[in-house]
């Protein structure tokens, strides 16, 4: 069985009009994917409400993600990681302007 | 509710005699963990044989990764992932001398 590799910072489109979304691994109650960001924020007023918990890790870039009932955006830099329980809203405030911003995100549930 | 959140870079402890391993989110069928090596390798003759699917990325340092049956090490260097189907033993064969070497595993099903 050939077993499925990569890596999260090869082939990183810059410069995207679009968010990208790759899946990476897929099974019943499991999605892992990468996610690029080229400056991307959610629209004024638009909040992610999500059937499913996520647990996203930023891995190169930076961004600011706003989670709603928190006093501040946090701010995310390369390492930071936040956990996102099903149906928490939250939108993207920010991602970095300059460079592209590569998410890895873990929906479960 | 209070969201879980930190960074995989901070804290990373340097030079620590044994792999440490820091849960970072677990519940039922799924768990994400830090792994932070310095040096370390599996024992000659050791595999693991993990009967969870999993799926595991490297943040920083560098690692080699043996899989049975696969001709030659997986050399990992940051952003580099890879899926490890359950029961596909596999080794560490070693992890960077220089630095520490920080992974994340998401272990599924």
């Amino acid at each position: 069985m050939t077993l499925s590799h990569g890596n999260l910072l090869a082939d990183v489109p810059a410069g995207a009009p679009e968010e990208i979304f790759t899946p990476l691994l897929e099974r019943p109650g499991l999605k892992i994917e990468r996610i690029v960001s080229n400056g991307q924020a959610s629209p004024a007023g638009f909040w992610y409400d999500a059937p499913q918990d996520e647990w996203v890790l930023l891995v190169a870039g930076s961004a600011g993600l706003e989670v709603e009932g928190d006093a501040s955006i946090h701010v995310m830099h390369p390492g930071a990681w936040l956990h996102l329980p099903a149906h928490r809203r939250h939108r993207v405030a920010w991602t970095d302007a300059a460079q592209p911003t590569v998410w890895l995100a873990v929906h479960a549930g």
